[in-house]
C-alpha cells in the first residue's frame, strides 16, 4: 500500500521529513504558511549533514482546502498553533487517516483528542538539530531519529507502515509500544535544556560545564524521572545519566525553544512545561524545580517576546 | 561617652551611614580604597532624599595602619571582601571595641568569630536604597534604617548607645533582640528580588506586575520562611504578605545584586544564598528553589562576570 502523505508545517521539522520522503518518491503533500510562492517557484531546499538535495517540484499548498485526502497527517506545528488543527484538518481526514504529532511536549494527543475523539492519533518525537534558514531553505545539522507511538485509534499497521517508508527514506525510526513513556523520556531532556538555555542566555555546552548550572540540569531531569514514575511510567536514574554523557558529547546546541525565543516567536511552554506539571500535580507530585523555570519563561515571554 | 567610629568601606552604605555620623558632629573615621586621594581633596558628598550635604574636611584614610583605635567599626563592605577583615580589622581595635556588620546576608558573623573568637560582634541590617555614583559621591535614593543585633560579647550597653547616635543622626534604628531572627527577615526580602532580578534581567515592579514571576516571589518568600523555621527562627507567613504590599508600593528598584551584576561587581552569592541553604541544609529542610536560584546565579557570576 503506498501511503498518501500531508505535512502540515513545513519547516525545520516538516520540511526535512517530508522532504526525505519526497525525494525518496513517496506521495507528499506539503502546507505552506508565509513561504507558498517562493517554494511554488524555487521549490525545497535541504541542506543536510546526509547531503543535500533540492526538491525543484513539490506539491505545495496554501491551505489544506486544496490538499488531497491524506492517509497520513504529519503535523509539524509549534504546538502553540495546534488550536488551528480543528479547521485545518477536516479538510484531509478520510475515516482510517492517522494523524501524527511530530511535536515537543507532554498530553498534546489528549487535546486533539478532545477535538476529534474518534480520529487515529500518534505522537512523533524528534531527536533532530535542524531548522529553517530561509523561505523553503531548511538546514539540518545533527541526529535525525524519529520516535513514534500510537495515541488512540486502529492505528498499529499503519504506524508500522510509516516507520518503514521513513527507515526506506533513510531515516531511523522506531515505533514506541509506550507514548505516554516515550513522551516523558524526551521530556527528561527537553525541560532542563529549553528553559535553561533561555533563562541563562546560553548553549547546551555552557551549561554542562559549569558545575553550577550542570547539577541543576541533573536535579531537573531527576524531577521530570519522578513526575513520570507518580505517573506510572517507570524510568530508571541512569537514563538521566545517560543523557548528560550524550549531551556532553554533543556539538553546541541551542534548543528549538533557545532559536524560538531569538527568533522572538512564542516559547512551546504550555506543552513542554505546563502540561507536565499540571499531569504530575493531578498524581500526587510537585515538581517544585520545573515550576520555577516554567514561571520564569513565562515571565521572559511576557516581558521580552512580541504579545501575540 | 563619645563613641570613635571607623568605617570599613566608605561606598554607598559607608558613605551614607558615616556620612550622617560625622555630619551630626560624632568622630568619624573613613577608610577609602580608589577614592582616597579624591576625597582628600574634594571631601564627601552625599544627595540624600533627607537633604544634601558635603563633608568637606573628613578624616579620611587608605589603610587601617593610619587609622586610631576605634570604639566601634562600622563594616560596610561587600561581604565577597570579608577574608580582608583579618589583616585590616586588628590595627583599630581595643579590648572593648565593637565590630559591627552592616552587610547582607546570614552567617556572616559566625565567620568573624572564628577568626576573632574573643571580639564583640554585631550584625546589622540596613533598610536603604542609595548608590555610590562617583568618586567620593553617594546618592540616597529612599528608606535609610538600620537594624542592629548582638552576635556575641559583652556590647548591649554599646548598641543603644550606637542607636542613640544614629537616630540624633536622622537614621531611624532598632537594636533586634534576636539578630537571626532579624537576619532571616531580611533574608525574605534580598533572596527573592535579588537574584530575580538578575537572573530574569528586571526590576522589582516588573517582577511584581507579572503573574507567573509574582507567584514565584511569594513562593521564593515561603521556602525562605520555612528554612527559618527549621532553624528555630519563628517567622509568620503574613510577614511576606506584607513584603509583597510594601514592595509593591516602593518605586521601581534595582537591588544590590542588580547593581553589582550591571557594575560587573561579584556578586554576593555566598552570604545571602549558600549560607542560608548550608544553615537550612544542617536544620533538615532543603530550600529546593533557592537552591535552583543560587545555582543559576553561579552561572551567571561565572560566565558573565570578569574573574576576580
Amino acid at each position: 500500500m503506498n501511503l498518501k502523505y500531508a505535512v502540515i508545517g513545513t519547516g525545520a521539522l516538516g520540511g526535512y521529513y517530508g522532504g526525505c520522503l519526497a525525494k525518496n518518491n513517496k506521495d507528499v503533500h506539503f502546507l505552506f504558511h508565509s513561504d507558498y510562492e517562493f517554494v511554488k517557484q524555487n521549490g525545497l531546499k535541504v541542506d543536510s549533514v546526509n547531503g543535500d538535495f533540492h526538491l525543484q517540484k513539490i506539491n505545495a499548498y496554501s491551505s489544506t482546502l486544496e490538499m488531497p485526502v491524506c492517509d497520513v497527517v504529519l503535523v509539524c506545528l509549534k504546538t502553540n498553533n495546534n488550536e488551528q488543527l480543528e479547521e485545518m484538518l477536516p479538510p484531509i481526514l478520510h475515516s482510517e487517516s492517522v494523524v501524527l504529532l511530530i511535536q515537543n511536549g507532554i498530553d498534546i494527543e489528549k487535546k486533539l483528542a478532545t477535538t476529534f475523539p474518534l480520529l487515529t492519533i500518534a505522537g512523533g518525537m524528534a531527536f533532530i538539530c535542524s531548522s529553517k534558514i530561509g523561505k523553503g531553505h531548511i538546514r539540518h545539522m545533527d541526529f535525525g531519529s524519529l520516535n513514534i507511538g500510537l495515541f488512540q485509534g486502529e492505528g498499529k499497521e499503519i504506524l508500522k507502515q510509516i516507520a518503514t517508508d521513513f527507515q526506506s527514506a533513510g531515516v531511523a525510526t522506531e515505533v514506541a509500544e509506550n507514548l505516554e513513556n516515550a513522551r516523558w523520556k524526551k521530556l527528561i531532556w527537553n525541560i532542563p535544556y529549553n528553559g535553561m538555555t533561555v533563562v541563562l542566555n546560553t548553549t547546551t555546552d555552557q551549561l554542562m560545564k559549569n558545575p553550577s548550572s550542570r547539577k541543576l540540569i541533573r536535579a531537573l531531569m531527576q524531577e521530570v524521572i519522578e513526575a513520570a514514575r507518580a505517573c506510572k511510567q517507570d524510568i530508571k536514574d541512569e537514563f538521566a545519566d545517560k543523557m548528560m554523557v550524550s549531551t556532553d558529547k554533543m556539538t553546541p546546541y541551542a534548543p528549538s525553544m533557545k532559536l524560538d525565543f531569538e527568533a522572538k516567536r512564542p516559547m512551546e511552554i504550555e506543552a513542554i512545561y505546563s502540561n507536565a506539571i499540571k499531569k504530575a500535580e493531578s498524581a500526587g507530585c510537585e515538581m517544585k524545580k520545573v515550576k520555577m523555570l516554567e514561571q520564569q519563561l513565562c515571565f521572559i515571554q511576557d516581558t521580552y517576546l512580541p504579545k501575540r
